[in-house]
């Protein structure tokens, strides 16, 4: 005897899990080679040696009591201190230690700030296409996810019908840039747009709405499209980041949340996230992974891979008569399906062993997502696959 | 503008946490070795050596890749697996890899669980005393802590108010043992009756009721005192686990859920358990610490350590006049106040900078917890200071 809310999370079940199991199932049958698994966001680049190297010199010169012990709520101090500095240099911001919030990862930052902010019946606004995750952590407060429908012009979020959708129970806004499932970067007039919108609509309606900025992807970016630090443009910001994708480390669960000391209310709700983090049950981001990520704040991971599959990927697919926005960031890319149906569209595609996830797992029917953590040699081998999907497709 | 339930947490905070802070402070200003800090479960012995050398082996033999990225949302096979048996080995279990899901902690485990379980409005009963974070989590998803009062001779539950409490609307029961705060251990009749009722209940109520065993301490026995694993007793029975105990390892965040195949619909609720850590943001347990405890299974902390301080608080303690259950168990000392208020008896206490926990805070009035993760020395100085506070108090 679940409990209800279980029972309808279980019924909603990962698409993209699912597609990934087929193909593993398939992989053992016709050998891993011949299978085109485009759909996990698994990092394919390895963390930075520095990484790695900084771990096994903590375990060689710390006192091994200090190193695993329960840390502060919020985190280290020294490590906070260091985040905030370093957003600081790179950001033009202002935090100080006491912003920063330490967790695990960015889906316990998003969790963190969703059990602090959210009473259950409260709306909080998404823009399709959006990670689909983003409906249970909503739903874990019984909070209430409102959808703004995807502008398939430009992937920008639709201005007009953002306004229209806030109501006197909204409580918050998710953004998430560079996007998942589209690769699209927001505008610094987009983010200028939403702030004035919700700043406007804060008057109106005299309660707060919050920004929550999910940005794993931050330094995902491509052709010198830049990201634009949220909370410089609207107070009432919490930034949800992780390193998973910076330093190729999803695994190993470590994040943080920011907030200016211009929100509303910020000391309180800077310890409000903290308790917040504490009886979600992470108690604090693992230790020695706080201690590891604090130096390496300026390492990157191996960008000029992802930049090349993306340009064999985009190049190879419009090529053959594909449509898609040309992704600016993340490592996906968002494909028109030629056919009406995505569900149907990706279940052709199984038919060539390419494994796709259907834009309907997004708020977004008629697309399908591509994630390019994918051997090269494997995504250029696709593409006569592609061609020969396109020509079933009559496109 | 926080959300209700957030202030209402904000308001419960916590007690442990106040006194720690109040002992820093005073340490700041009368020096660290005049502070008598009784207050944190921080544990105070390292991380087996083998732990740490297991870490550095992983990172020079294992491709980094593989090693920081995503795995299963239940865990790594290898390491459920390893887990299983080693359970099965020392408790004549019969898990199978299937029935262990990787957590994030012990805190971790019981919030996946409760999520699983719970929906608004269902009961959970707890025995006083109990650690005052279950209330937090059980609120998380707007659960109703049912309070069974401490049964004070010998602090085993009380099994007619037990029985009394239990409601069309209890989803579930929550048992720790060796218990915080009180250091018992609880006996083979008491689990053996605690399942009696449970199914005598379930039969007349034609529902699940799950027994939800938290047992981070189940390593920490002291004087012979065994631990019996709480699914063979009831099938319905989530275990709880943290190596933040056993390995010394708090900060971390490592632990993992096992349920048996005798639950009821067993499959079915470890896909709900492996949804609920997806969902609520744990995603995975830290991947580096799950391979790393995969090799440290049998590993010990150093348990002479805690054995010796029990050794010496109890004795030292008893003699002055004090009356308290000797401890089996965890590294928690549980005193009886000699005054009536054990809020004023603390508030006294740190007059002779003795930094105490006041029962109050585990549902438990007239009594206060000591935690004994402290340095020898300082618990053998500490006990002219309770003689001081002994006399103060009239005893």
């Amino acid at each position: 005897m679940l409990s209800k809310s279980m029972e309808k999370a279980l019924g909603n079940s990962s698409a993209i899990r699912e597609v990934f199991e087929y193909g593993v199932k398939l992989a053992a049958e016709i050998g891993e080679e011949n299978v085109f698994d485009f759909s996990l966001g698994n990092p394919a680049t390895r963390a930075p040696k520095k990484f790695d190297d900084t771990i096994v010199k903590l375990i060689e010169t710390t006192d091994s009591l200090k190193l695993h012990s329960y840390t502060d709520n919020a985190g280290i101090a020294g490590v906070r201190e260091a985040i905030a500095k370093n957003l600081n240099e790179r950001f033009g911001t202002d935090f100080e230690p006491g912003n920063i919030t330490m967790t695990v990862g960015a889906g316990g930052a998003l969790n963190t700030v969703l059990r602090t902010v959210l009473d259950p019946e409260d709306e909080v606004i998404v823009f399709a296409p959006f990670f689909s995750e983003y409906v249970h952590y909503i739903g874990n407060y019984y909070g209430v996810p409102v959808v703004v429908k995807p502008n398939l012009e430009n992937f920008q979020p639709d201005m007009e019908e953002f306004k229209a959708k806030i109501t006197a129970k909204t409580k918050a806004v998710i953004i998430n840039t560079p996007n998942n499932p589209s690769g699209v970067v927001y505008k610094e007039d987009t983010l200028i747009q939403i702030a004035e919108i919700l700043n406007e609509k804060q008057k109106e309606l005299g309660h707060e709405i919050y920004l929550i900025s999910d940005e794993p992807y931050r330094e995902l970016l491509y052709d010198g499209a830049k990201h634009y630090f949220v909370t410089k443009y609207y107070d009432n910001t919490f930034v949800c980041y992780s390193f998973s994708k910076s330093l190729s480390l999803p695994g190993e669960r470590i994040g943080y949340i920011a907030v200016s000391n211009k929100m509303a209310d910020s000391k309180r709700t800077s310890v409000a996230l903290k308790t917040a983090t504490r009886i979600l049950g992470f108690v604090n981001a693992p230790s020695l992974m706080q201690l590891s990520v604090k130096e390496c704040l300026d390492e990157k991971t191996d960008l000029t891979y992802y930049e090349k599959n993306r340009k064999i990927l985009y190049e190879g697919l419009t090529k053959i008569g594909y449509t898609c926005v040309k992704p600016e960031g993340a490592f996906y890319l968002f494909l028109k399906s030629p056919i009406e149906s995505d569900i149907e569209f990706c279940e052709k595609a199984k038919k060539y062993n390419l494994m796709l996830v259907h834009g309907t797992s997004f708020n977004c029917p008629g697309y399908v997502r591509l994630s390019y953590c994918v051997a090269t040699d494997k995504i250029e081998r696709s593409l006569a696959q592609f061609e020969k999907l396109a020509k079933d497709c009559g496109l």
